[in-house]
């Protein structure tokens, strides 16, 4: 007779710190290969990440409800996990479909908690709310991937800071002319600037249009005549729990509208998972419209973006974050003008929502 | 004259985590050599161990009841220690003997409190609780002594990891098909049985009996006929705290009964000593009834099983330790199965012990 | 138009742990050097120190008020520093002078805390208390460079152990025949005697008169007979918050007073200053009266006076520290003698005035 079986309880929603119900890239496509066993921790749970024989990417609770070893020490019976300790089985449902002891009957309790997934875009999201996963919910960025092969690139870093800095940084890009270097400079155009911003409940957008010679150097070298004065413009818009699409481009046609059509320009995806409260997977995703087939270029440029974040943003927001000794950046009274409205409306609207979620 | 004399007020049994009225091993005999001033921390107490000029060992709290140095960085003045900060000397009882300021009184306070030690079976055992040792509560081990010193041996592992875990992890050897490699496995044999329990307040017994072929490949080369069936047993008896004797044997002789004078095999202990409620000192002691004088096959034997616990029990355990979070094991409510009925019932057994010691 | 202006709170004096209206060494005069922006954490707040063009030096909080990155990691233009973020300017009294964003108005809440400092003896002096700086309070110490510049020498060292166990080492001067080697040692003479105690509300002094032969080998080469007897003297005052003056000296003159006019000898001083409550800075300077000329004498003196504290004092304080596992070292009921007169009256000196600050 199989002794007393139950349910591992989990934190609820309304008690975690972060918006659940919701999208959030678990990992790279290219992060789980063939039979491997990926695991990653993911708004303070421990997650297991695989791929079926077919492909398909499956999630589950990196831990066994006997005696919590974390699964991904264990291997695979096809498509199933056997636990490394004592060789329970779970399937793609997290359903116990093996127990090698006593007379081998099946605990009903003996199930993983298991996470819905999506591939899109280059990177496989998850959703680990209570509710129904609503692929509704994930905004479309197949701009990203509407261009040759070679024109995108995927990379990550792993950051000591809550996610929300991250969020602020990209949403306040007033700091370019300061943190970054020649590069991606405005020369000073940009923090004059007030953003146009739209807003709903799930949304923030902020729009700056400008002038500069010569224009930004990642584009002026495919504009018509680089060292003279180009339009340019950034556009950004958040979307909820941590998902910014950001569009920058230039042109020296006179007149036409500054978007992605009419100008030598890149469709970024900036995105965040929390770790936990004071750590962060930092996703991005960049598609440029120019010498698309340049897989050399392609390769140089993802390279160069990933070591500016990882030795320019990330170092000062992970001091900012132990300098705070908080994740309440509001509750810090801190000092806050123009380039402040775009992220502090961001703040604002998370804050809502996961208020909300946490009272239904 | 003397300024304020006080002692320092210490941790009841009330408020300890562990059972304190008890034995538990403090070192291994040849850890505390000649001279040395040996210490570690037991059950969240630092301890110093050495030896009197004629061999007996002696433990006090590691810290000078003046300003609280570590007594093991003094030096030895005979039997007695004196403290590296200010020359309080100590006798084995924990006395104040010297006192080289003002005009040299000894304050009555000026002790160190002492443990009761025993030395026996290899290891010299400790009891730290309120109540007077009671040499009768340490079982017999005489089994481990009775053969030729080749056939015995000692280790010692260090374990991140709450000592409860280590027990588990004995009690219920389910694991040793999935966890060890092929030279201990039961080819599968072992996790369909129930085994057979006997208990009382301070003693939980579990025995399985099962016949597989070839015999375990630690023992099959001592019986008859290497490669054909043999019959085989494990007999395990906890008694508190957290040691546990572990008989396992295989013959190929019809009808006797399973035990280590009809059989090839072994008499081992595996006791546990926290260190933390997070970490633990592991001790384990094993002697063979086979190839007895055999000083080289002796060496190899603890050699190999100290590299099995160190590379494939314990990694287990840790992360198992981590993941929990907690202590407390049952109150994560863990699916339990037939092959977890020794350990629940010790872990029961245990917390009733510790919380009558709580209310006495 | 600005968005919300407001200032971060900080810890007021009545919560901090430390006594704030009062004269710490921030650093070594050495360490701030040219256009650099050192930075350090002195009772728990990050404080960045510079000079100005004319050799001023200046503090303030190490934290811009705007999102809180460190300002240590900005650049100077002339004597303000603009934060490496977003480029807000501070300058010498923390005003905000500039700031690039947006109409560029300076919000009036964009100011950095500054800390007043003095230069003196080699140090700069820090007041971070909310009472207006007071001169007054910081000690005459003038002594220390009155002789020439090669008699003088300062050294700093970092301790993990608060900064009440580094005054209680120097207060109990008992530990000198058991902690250090044959180079300051009194040959067992200063622990026997009870020391001659002056104290009021802001002073602690303790004095020790004693012969021995030879003298202490640090002075006996510069005595008339360096084998045979000499009088020696100890004078140290403490005054707050953790200031100690401490003379010695030697002379085989008969009858003479015993003083440094009198005596071969020196004038120190160590001082600390609170990281945090767990860990110190450790300042110390020291003056000898004898050879003053020989700079090589000076350099090695100072060394070897530097190795002695990280080798012989430290270590054994750090684990003081580790086994109190409390900065309440009265409230472990230590067992107190003689030798403990001095750093007794000196805690409860400094109880006091915390005590009285916190109510006021």
């Amino acid at each position: 007779v199989n002794a007393e079986v139950k349910t591992i309880q989990f934190q609820k929603n309304t008690t975690s710190p972060f918006l659940m119900n919701c999208w959030y890239v678990a990992a790279m496509s290219t992060d789980v290969k063939g039979e491997e066993l990926f695991h990653r921790t993911i708004l303070n749970k421990p997650v297991l990440i695989y791929r079926k024989m077919d492909g398909t990417p499956i999630a589950m609770l990196d831990r066994c409800p006997h005696r919590f070893a974390p699964l991904h020490l264990g291997k695979r019976v096809g498509d199933d996990i056997s636990c490394l300790y004592h060789a329970l089985q779970f399937d793609c449902e997290g359903q116990c479909t093996h127990n090698p002891h006593g007379n081998g009957l099946i605990p009903k309790a003996a199930k993983v908690p298991t996470f819905t997934l999506m591939e899109k875009y280059g990177f496989i999201w998850i959703w680990m709310g209570d509710e129904a996963a609503d692929p509704g919910k994930l905004p479309d960025y197949g701009e990203l991937m509407s261009g040759h092969p070679n024109s995108v690139a995927q990379t990550y870093m792993h950051v000591n800071a809550n996610y929300q800095l991250l969020t602020d940084n990209v949403m306040d890009l007033s700091h370019i002319d300061h943190v970054h270097g020649e590069i991606i400079s405005t020369r000073g155009q940009l923090s004059p600037l007030i953003p146009k911003i739209q807003e709903n409940d799930r949304m923030v957008r902020a729009g700056w249009e400008w002038k500069q010679t010569p224009a930004m150097l990642i584009l002026n070298q495919f504009l018509p005549e680089p060292q003279t004065e180009a339009r340019h413009f950034f556009d950004i818009t958040w979307t909820p729990p941590s998902h910014i699409q950001l569009s920058v481009g230039a042109t020296q046609t006179p007149e036409v509208q500054l978007n992605l059509e009419n100008c030598v320009g890149q469709y970024d995806l900036h995105t965040t998972t929390p770790e936990t409260e004071d750590s962060t997977h930092y996703f991005f995703a960049t598609r440029r419209n120019h010498i698309e087939e340049d897989i050399e270029y392609n390769q140089m440029k993802i390279k160069a973006m990933h070591e500016a974040f990882e030795t320019e943003d990330i170092p000062i927001l992970e001091m900012v974050h132990q300098q705070m000794g908080t994740t309440d950046f509001l509750g810090l009274n801190p000092v806050l003008m123009s380039n402040d409205i775009a992220p502090v409306k961001v703040r604002k609207a998370l804050l809502k929502l996961i208020a909300q979620e946490q009272q239904s």
